[in-house]
């Protein structure tokens, strides 16, 4: 793995030589880790002139879901009331005889950068930009599998809850069995807050899970992922409670699967990220539901639960092979509910078989 | 409620006129939430010069975990593709007319702070530094009423836990059972990640949980707390597994009781922070364990788990009436485990009884 971690920092040393920064700090925590391995809480990673060096604000944990730095990376942990490791780093930088810093300029805040001139005015600051994110948007094969854990983990958990009495129970009661079962399936922990919608919530992107208990004729939503080793997926389906779903039920359901796979079938190296957008919005749009749709209906997932590429009208770009990506487009009826359903898959070419689809609950309607 | 909002901003207004700005623009979520009740993600707030507006990226949610925004507050939900609430709000300003807009430079990135100079560029940028922050630092009735509550909420769930079995569970299973618990009794969530750590994990500060499970003999110390309606509080306890506690471990603990004691009786208006952080300090570094001790031995607590002031060796100021604190020395001896004792508490004057406790569970040496 040690090797993986040297190619990843080789590349982003090459990439800021070439814009003639002789060393680079970076801060972004998805970003450390994609470098190192590991994140602990507040490191920033000084890549050159000399050793890299991983600058900790505290001891390593040990903890899983922290990573564990790479073999060749040296671990400096700053004495405890040393302050900033991003400062501390700035000024290693430049002992080391570097004279130009590139740096994150959107992850440091305008007080820490500032902070950065103070202490090493002699060392010119340029940006790094997304160098790292733009690295991170194609994954390799180590990372893939990591995904296609957590989406293992993800679908246990769900068919579990789904085989359980779930009328009567509270929205946050069924969040927290879904994050205890993903954990007991392997999960360093959740992928991002679960999110249990019932009755009039249903639908709702992000919904938080609150007190409403799970009514017979509802519509229920969930919307969950792992973390595995750094990795984060999602899906998202919907479910109706008691045993024949109503009409207009059946009526948004069928039109939101519809808009779904019409997305996921879009999904291939070299399509336009908005063509897929436009595709998965086009059929809620021409029945009406356009006003209701969010920005975005898909994006990318990896370290981060929601990073590049998005999948909105406003996209640039296109799609590459080995992209993970969502495929989540919903609609919420104020008053009423809605439907959401989602999906992890990965970019792949038709001769490849076409997207990898990695959640593979199943997607008809249960009446559950 | 409305009025107590609207007074907080109009200090704050006051605070930026005297320095000569005629807006300002609030990013950091828990000062929006100070300043107008209610935080949406990503959410800010524009200050003057005309009326107050909060501009949000996307609909309010109406979950209790998010707030509701006082009656008074204009709250502007920019179309879905319409980027980033901050830039919109500058751009607000400078259309009602402000010359000089204050931001918080501490929060912003170097990459956004930039993208409002090119937005706006006539508009004269100037920091609000930690203006809010210094606001915050003392609490009003309301407030803590709320950190009693949620210190209330977190004694039930620790409680709870301590009358059922342990040995034999993980260390996640008893941090989600006991953020089940917190949600059980009213909380909207937890504080901050719940600590569970047995055996030789015992007593390391922050302390994630892992699969290892609770044995006969062992230091069992855990940190949690509630959070309600946006206040944190945070109790940490330590406990032994099974009859007898060994030497060692009594006397460890009387330690850092005792240190712990001498820091809660320290806490006074006008008493220096580093004063109250040297007490806790002395006795531990004088068994030896000075190495062992962490940057600081409390914080405060509010709309943030961890915010000023802080009591630490480099703490500057004193304390006040009404500012809410933690005392939490711990000392973790690598490979055996450790202790940590941790309380809310309210400075309050000796003529008021002194510091008020708000978490009341037991600190005797429990064998469970």
């Amino acid at each position: 793995m040690s090797e993986l971690y040297a190619a990843r920092r080789t590349r982003l040393r090459d990439r800021c030589a070439a814009t003639g920064s002789t060393a680079a700090l970076i801060s972004r925590p998805a970003n450390v880790r994609y470098l190192t391995g590991s994140a602990p809480a507040g490191a920033a990673l000084l890549l050159g002139p000399a050793a890299d060096v991983l600058l900790c604000g505290a001891p390593l944990t040990g903890d899983p879901s922290e990573g564990r730095p790479a073999d060749d990376i040296r671990v400096t942990v700053l004495p405890a009331r040393d302050g900033d490791p991003v400062v501390a780093g700035a000024d290693l930088a430049a002992q080391a005889g570097a004279t130009t810093l590139a740096v994150e300029e959107h992850h440091l805040t305008v007080a820490r950068h500032r902070a950065l001139g103070r202490v090493v005015p002699r060392l010119r600051l340029a940006d790094v930009a997304c160098a790292v994110e733009a690295q991170r948007l194609i994954k390799d094969d180590d990372e893939i599998s990591c995904l296609r854990i957590a989406a293992e983990i993800t679908d246990q958990a769900l068919g579990e809850l789904l085989e359980s009495i779930l009328v009567g129970r509270t929205e946050r009661h069924l969040a927290l069995e879904l994050e205890r079962r993903l954990v007991d399936h392997g999960a360093d922990g959740p992928a991002f807050a679960t999110s249990v919608a019932t009755g009039p919530h249903s639908g709702r992107p992000g919904h938080l899970p609150t007190d409403r208990r799970v009514e017979e004729g509802d519509f229920l939503s969930v919307g969950l992922g792992a973390n595995y080793r750094g990795y984060r997926c999602e899906i998202g389906r919907t479910f109706v409670i008691g045993t024949t779903p109503a009409d207009w039920q059946i009526e948004l359901y069928d039109l939101v699967f519809a808009a779904q796979r019409a997305g996921r079938e879009a999904l291939a190296p070299g399509v336009e990220c908005r063509e897929v957008d436009r595709v998965t919005r086009h059929l809620l749009e021409s029945a009406g539901h356009g006003e209701r749709l969010g920005p975005w209906t898909g994006h990318g997932v990896g370290l981060e639960i929601d990073e590049d590429p998005q999948l909105s009208p406003a996209a640039m770009g296109k799609l590459d092979a080995c992209v993970p990506v969502t495929v989540e487009p919903g609609v919420h009826i104020p008053g009423r509910g809605g439907v959401r359903i989602d999906d992890t898959l990965v970019v792949r070419p038709e001769a490849d078989g076409g997207p990898e689809l990695l959640t593979i609950t199943t997607k008809e309607l249960l009446a559950l």
